[in-house]
């Protein structure tokens, strides 16, 4: 991406995106279901001259999915609220290429493209939830590779229905009826691996052409799909050197494929957690830790520390006493885990409330001057093009941001004081193709 | 349905049904693509308390569609742009049973649903033409029992999916952390010849619970359909006598479905061609007629005439003179154009209009008295518990059925003159269920 400015995303979950925000005193009492809260989240954010709103999705859930996801309004209805309520904020969904047809998203994507004046924006995934497929005829996943090879096609098909109207199709002309020029609408007559469509998409030519195409897979395949169609990187880094190495690898991706590092903006996870001082950060960070419950840390640990029944340990107990089967897949991330604990002297409770606190994502307690100095300092050290920003608690803490942040960052010249013309393609620095 | 009101629905097409519609000097240039247009003719169609605005659908174009169909917003988002901007009037789309996903599908509808407080209405259909079926990856398209046999199947799964959320699910205790009733949360577990879908719905209990649902197939096992699950009934009927055997028919059906006829709304589609006089209305609907183009027209009328090149003959060719192929399946449909032709010595071309002109709907050509006359006839004689009103052209034609037939039917006592409060459902006497 140009080093012009740093690109803001916010990535939106209806109670925030602490694991307990939905207990907090200050949050909306029906979060991801409270239509209003969302639209005035959405407000706020194009008030921080935000680049982007991003909506997670899954198609799966069971009663003990996360309150964020486990009731929420379906994406692209959501964004078509949003984006009659914005002017200018990109608006954008994910969607999965594992259950999903190419016509009917593309056209979808087309149709929020009109709606929105150009803002919409796609975020590839595969799904990775093996039980997805319990809901969609199958009793089994489809393979990660095979998934990925599916995904690839998959956009290769949208790519050509979005081009299927060529500019200037339309003729509407009332004295001779003819109402378009047919030579410009083209079957695409894709015949692959996992498609076949024939084409044209029922919908013409959308101000953006394709929408801004988002990738997240972290995976060698993952990377791989993202260096060659994404116009944006999402990834979650806990740390600087992290993001660097991320950064790097995936510019020399897209430079393999023929494509320029300025094409491709990559944005980090953030989960700032703020207040006036450093304490008052600290102490809300705390208040919203001390509302996680066991069963609900030790279910999000669970996935790091391998085939442990974790349940059976005291909370108290010191987590270097722990007996880790190490020869699992996920030791890597164990040992960076278990350095920490044996250092900091820590119990399972502390270790399982400080891994679900952040789930990974890079978190910065602080004021707002140290929140902007970390994002200063990834973005000029070659680490992120900009941060998609996780409010742990939803609307305060990204209020906070906004009214704090953001102008501390406007200021420094490294955050848009105002809105660039143009579709989010031209705001990013793209054409319209 | 309840001989209470006469129940009124909007069947939005961009430019209005008549098929010459867009070269009219009074329409919108973009018609279906004119966001704002649309906007404003749902807001027309509240003041006039209609009870419905519905979407017709279709997942294949070519250059030589209708400029109605070619390029349109996708319903979903159509309607949820539609939601915001009204507050009463019930939002119908058409949706595929053929190349939807339940799971897919009932989220969509249940999203709307919540949007607009209880105003979605699904409107079931299988997708007749065989084209569409070359856009996702097959090359025939599903043979007509079939379709329909997915299609009673894809409604009792999208009924499980909505109903797989118990009222009070959420409990959102603060306290002792405990967020739902897991209790209250069901899979579905649906293992059928078409689907196997676990469930529960990603997205709570909707404020219908289902929408509405609507049928218009017209085949016996299309109103096999429609009698077992529809509570609207959408028909094409062009005169009164065949809307009566159609109506009676119907609710035969339903009681052997063990439901109540006032269960059911039957609602032939109606093209009322509007003037201040009878004259004015003749001469609004000549303008139309003369804007018909030679070719767009023979395009409408060969499926009513069987295997004949119909462009090889001149225009003015009498009607009768035309050597048919009687042997084929249109035949009744034919039969009855000829003789009319036959009465009034049509030429081709006059007979080419006339069918071109309301394509098989319930065509009224006169003052606003008239079409209120009609529309009660049909309506007390048992022919119809509402019309699917099609203008002709949008908006002039519309805005004057609002202004001038819609005052008439509500000093009558026929029509509403208020909202009855509540959901869809409820306003149609039904339970959210």
């Amino acid at each position: 991406m140009g080093k012009n400015y740093m690109k803001l995303g916010l990535f939106l979950a209806g109670y925030g995106h602490h694991v307990a925000s939905w207990r907090h005193q200050e949050v909306s009492e029906k979060g991801p279901m409270d239509l209003e809260h969302l639209v005035n989240i959405a407000k706020k954010a194009e008030q921080g001259k935000f680049d982007l709103l991003f909506l997670a999705d899954s198609l799966f859930v069971s009663a003990s999915s996360h309150p964020n996801i486990l009731s929420r309004f379906e994406p692209m209805t959501l964004l078509t609220v949003l984006a009659r309520e914005t002017t200018d904020i990109g608006l954008a969904s994910t969607a999965s290429t594992t259950y999903e047809q190419p016509f009917h998203l593309a056209r979808r994507f087309s149709s929020l493209d009109h709606i929105s004046h150009g803002r919409a924006a796609w975020n590839i995934v595969t799904s990775s939830i093996n039980s997805t497929a319990e809901n969609f005829n199958g009793t089994r996943h489809m393979e990660h590779e095979l998934r990925y090879e599916r995904a690839d096609e998959f956009v290769q098909v949208a790519n050509k229905l979005w081009k299927s109207w060529d500019e200037g199709t339309f003729r509407r002309n009332k004295d001779n009826g003819q109402f378009i020029d047919g030579e410009k609408l083209h079957t695409i007559d894709h015949e692959g691996k996992h498609f076949k469509v024939r084409g044209p998409l029922n919908i013409e030519r959308s101000p953006q052409v394709r929408p801004l195409l988002i990738q997240a897979g972290s995976s060698p395949t993952g990377t791989n799909l993202a260096s060659k169609v994404a116009d944006v990187v999402f990834t979650a880094q806990s740390n600087k050197t992290d993001a660097q190495h991320f950064y790097q690898k995936l510019q020399d991706k897209v430079i393999q494929h023929d494509r320029l590092p300025q094409q491709v903006a990559i944005m980090p996870g953030l989960f700032p957690v703020l207040g006036e001082t450093e304490q008052d950060a600290q102490e809300n960070y705390q208040t919203l830790q001390d509302l996680i419950l066991p069963e609900v840390g030790l279910k999000i640990l669970a996935p790091y520390v391998g085939e442990i029944n974790l349940s059976a340990y005291e909370l108290s107990t010191p987590f270097e006493d722990i007996e880790f089967d190490h020869g699992n897949g996920v030791q890597s991330r164990l040992e960076v885990i278990l350095k920490d604990a044996r250092e900091h002297h820590l119990t399972l409770e502390q270790v399982m409330k400080q891994v679900a606190g952040s789930r990974g994502h890079h978190i910065v307690i602080g004021t707002p001057e140290m929140v902007a100095d970390k994002m200063q300092d990834w973005f000029e050290d070659g680490a992120a093009d900009g941060f998609n920003i996780m409010p742990p608690l939803l609307p305060t803490q990204f209020d906070l941001f906004v009214e704090k942040v953001v102008p501390i960052l406007q200021a420094r010249g490294l955050v848009q004081t105002t809105y660039a013309q143009g579709t989010l393609r031209e705001k990013f620095g793209l054409k319209n193709d």
